[in-house]
């Protein structure tokens, strides 16, 4: 009853004539991939998602997955596992690895449309894989050779998964808190003992073998985030030559029961004196750590677009199906006992909310995938500090934003549908529930909107935002026809940005609260704003190429959110305009108990 | 893991301070009760809906209802059953029926304030008595003699339960579509065929009997919803001298599974042959269900307001309790090893943001049900006519804005509760889930908009819009101290809204679907503008008894709401300004598939 296909002329248009990825990553050594090859890539990508992993995505949310407590084992959904065999058989694990470990070194941008795809078509199957993608990323830049050697190969190859283990029952946002302990063994190894909580894909039956990636302290450790070191604890263990050993003593200890995510296996993890090798120097985990956690933090902002695609997909295609009432304006199907829902303009505002913030974030979130591209491999060292720049400030606009519009495109879609979009059979609840962890996982939208404000826009005195705005304006300058309008509405919200921010810089330097009571919807007005950028640069690159896309549409989805979103904020900024003093909750201010 | 504690106090302050509810009820007939009668009753529905109730809530989530195919009988989940006989025997069903069916008498406002509290310990649970209500309406007034002594006292009494039978698989919004047809027997009663899903309290083990409503078609009915005529169709058949006979051939056909309100049965209901009865007259069925929906549309934003006061306190106190980070400013608890969440101010954010919509909801629809009694039992008729206009106008804005509402707050507790809010352990996920059906059920929120817009609007020239913005000033205008500048944002934001009024209507005399294009943002609109008249009212009320409630903490939640939450009344205009241009869609504008 759920359809999934993928948007592929969408995901060209955007490569290939927003991005201009060939262009953008010419130079870039080994990075610019035929045209062809990403075709097929894509078109591959689309088929395996489309006709192995959506079919099992209520299958998922039915069955969950169940924990075996007699051998800590996790058995998870009917299907899962061979549609894991599958993806290891396509070589999909290692799309974006370096060649040296059994990559095929193909740019993030391209792997993050195929993570779209695998989003849409089964999230709770996608994060599986996902995590081993977070692993890579640290044993490459983190790990000594031995260690890339022995646990890098099998997780590009998919023969084994990763796992990232942070949060713990007092430390969740606060990593500071963290009390998992890593005690030396005398012999370059150390025994963990902790327990973690929240740990996707901590316990399955995909592979042999789970690499474990863990935040722990040593027994000297400072306190707080600067007493914190990683660790690799293999499920199983490996000696330095790659021999796989005796079961480790770290176990699944019992499952969540979670509101969506159910085919996610999202475990306790208990280290029972489990070996770990350091990762990275010690006291130096965070920093390492956050080697995975950007990557993941981009990913995660690719499944909110992955769902929120899902969803508008069924929403639009009910709304043209489902026959309730007459356009009020006279029968617009009169030889039908009623018109398709479509016909109601608020259904239509509900749709076309979904397909703006879906086609402009699809934008948003490729091009902060290609910034990291550029980061990594551009030849000119200065343009890989530029993109790399660019990526940190997008990075917490796209996972804070596209995870907050995955909740409102779920909720839209469900509602074009009523009663229909409550109930299990139509597959729109199960949407809702799985989007709804995204705002939370890898940082709360809160988090990202600290980082946004405080780490990336004000601790250069504001000098990358500035950037990228003087950037948005040369978008702005460079339109032309109907799109002049929508420039001139992009400019104001854009210098009333600029203009908040520097409040903001003015008030936090009297009191630091204020960052706080400013983050969120300064998260949100510039997140319009890169929305608002990201259509100037949908309708140019339609203007110039009439044949990649249907022009019309675009002009009709933009003109729709230059009218009825972009107005959000200004409305954002009018909020946070009041400060820190319209935060006071008295001490009372609990819901009074009777 | 999941508190309700009755918020009496604050009952007490709307229901006496703000609303004056035994002022305005003096003179009606009967109508103004003891304030020592009303404190007794507020006190025990507290007490029953805090420890019989609220324990339930999760068990009913987990449970669910299961449905015997072998004989149709439905088993609600445990402790369900022995709660209602609890509820019956409290006399807690008839509390504001009339006294010579066995009930109370009890105005409606005081009623609201008992069904919040039930909505708030257990809404699955409140939904089967809930429908009584409606039943209890629609006899009263469109029954004739023997259908009200034969009908209407068991149900008064609790010993049956009703239901309204409306929802085709074909028929949601658009009732004019149904097909359930009724067929002359000849001997005064009716055969019912056809299929009716979505039946809330369909089947149940609470009762002996249950008092079906039903729409249904006369063989020579005209088409559309003037063909449509209202039957009672129990599920024992009863003579007319009030003897229960056989079982009627109305079974339950199946039980859907819905993301949440899973302690609630909806059935899939059977009619072969029913035997039925008419109620009004043939073909003004409709008229007659609205009796029923619009007490039952009152009583889903009570709803609404019910789950969000739960969400609220158990977010509030988590907030108090989870210790992570330290505020920006500085330590707050040194020591402790980090400070309580409210210290930081985006967490009070979502936690202000809850206040202010609950506290000035309960305003709202405390107000509203109070309309309801005065239109039923002023002794002034023209007082009567005045509060019927003003209870039609408010009833969509309390239906449509707090069930809204209730998806919102249940967003900001459950992300204040960050990862644990996602796991069912601390119930705040049961609350989202639930939350998400009422924008739909009794009128989705676009059905609410047109109402608002389009019915009570615009069909009177604007006249009631009028009359109570004409209030709202005379509020603004009695506003001193800090109020003032409150009341300044206030009368700016309902100026636009009645030009809003205005020019939606010149717009739609040109062409009607402008009426669609436009409801939902001006549904918003109003109701912000109605919140803030309440935000108003609560001050001038909390200055004038600094007893009854704290006046510093509704200040600054009131600075929290017009600072921070009124401006989305200007973005919600600024929204509709473009019309229904800015909402097309082209034929291909469905998410491209590849």
């Amino acid at each position: 009853m759920n359809r999934y296909d993928a948007p592929l002329r969408e995901m060209r248009f955007v490569l290939n004539e927003v991005l201009d990825v060939s262009g953008q990553l010419a130079g870039a050594a080994g990075m610019a991939p035929e045209r062809e090859l990403v075709d097929a890539v894509l078109e591959e990508a689309a088929r395996f998602s489309g006709q192995v992993l959506a079919p099992l995505n209520s299958v998922g949310d039915t069955h969950g997955c169940v924990l075996d407590k007699s051998d800590a084992s996790v058995r998870t959904p009917p299907g899962f596992r061979e549609a894991y065999a599958q993806f290891v058989e396509g070589g999909w694990g290692g799309l974006t690895a370096p060649a040296e470990w059994g990559g095929q070194h193909l740019p993030e941008v391209v792997g993050a449309a195929v993570k779209e795809m695998i989003d849409s078509a089964n999230l709770a199957w996608g994060t599986y894989p996902l995590l081993s993608h977070g692993a890579t990323e640290a044993l490459k830049h983190h790990g000594e050779a031995w260690q890339r050697e022995v646990f890098l190969r099998p997780i590009v190859e998919g023969r084994w998964t990763g796992t990232m283990c942070l949060t713990e029952p007092h430390a969740g946002s606060d990593l500071g808190l963290l009390k998992t302990r890593a005690e030396p063994a005398g012999d370059g190894t150390y025994a963990l003992h902790g327990t973690k909580i929240f740990i996707t894909a901590g316990e399955h039956d995909f592979t042999d073998n789970i690499v474990h990636l863990v935040l722990a302290r040593l027994p000297d450790a400072p306190a707080g985030v600067r007493g914190i070191s990683l660790f690799i604890v293999p499920k199983f263990r490996v000696s330095r030559d790659g021999v796989v050993g005796e079961r480790n003593a770290v176990h699944c200890g019992s499952l969540e029961h979670k509101m969506g995510l159910r085919g996610s296996a999202t475990c306790v993890m208990n280290f029972d004196g489990a070996v770990g090798y350091l990762i990275a120097e010690p006291n130096r985990g965070l920093q390492a750590m956050f080697t995975m956690m950007n990557s993941a933090r981009l990913a995660v902002g690719l499944q909110g677009l992955g769902l929120s695609e899902r969803a508008s997909q069924n929403a639009a295609a009910y709304a043209r199906d489902r026959l309730q009432m007459r356009a009020l304006s006279g029968a617009r199907a009169p030889e039908l006992p009623a018109d398709p829902i479509i016909e109601h303009p608020d259904v239509r505002r509900m749709l076309l909310t979904q397909k703006a913030l879906i086609e402009a974030g699809r934008v948003l979130v490729y091009e902060a995938c290609l910034q990291i591209d550029l980061a990594d491999r551009a030849p000119d060292p200065e343009r890989r500090t530029q993109a790399e720049a660019r990526a940190s400030l997008l990075t917490p606009i796209v996972k804070g934003f596209l995870t907050e519009s995955a909740v409102e495109c779920t909720y839209h879609a469900l509602q074009v549908f009523g009663g229909h979009g409550y109930i299990a059979e139509w597959g729109m609840e199960q949407l809702a529930r799985d989007a709804r962890i995204t705002t939370i996982y890898e940082g709360t939208t809160q988090i990202q909107a600290l980082d946004l404000i405080g780490r990336k826009v004000l601790t250069n005195q504001g000098r990358e935002l500035g950037l990228w705005l003087a950037e948005i304006d040369q978008e702005c300058a460079a339109a032309e026809g109907s799109s002049k309008a929508h420039a001139d509405s992009l400019r104001s919200a854009a210098s009333s940005l600029a203009a908040a921010a520097g409040t903001i810089g003015q008030r936090t330097s009297v009191n630091a609260d204020e960052l706080g009571a400013a983050a969120y919807d300064f998260l949100m007005a510039a997140s319009y704003v890169a929305l608002g950028w990201c259509w100037l640069r949908m309708l140019r690159a339609a203007a110039a190429n009439p044949e990649a896309v249907d022009g019309r549409e675009k002009r009709a989805t933009a003109a729709f959110y230059f009218a009825r979103m972009l107005p959000r904020a200004d409305m954002h900024l009018a909020c946070l305009g009041s400060g820190l003093e319209t935060l006071e909750m008295t001490a009372a201010a609990a819901p009074a108990a009777g």
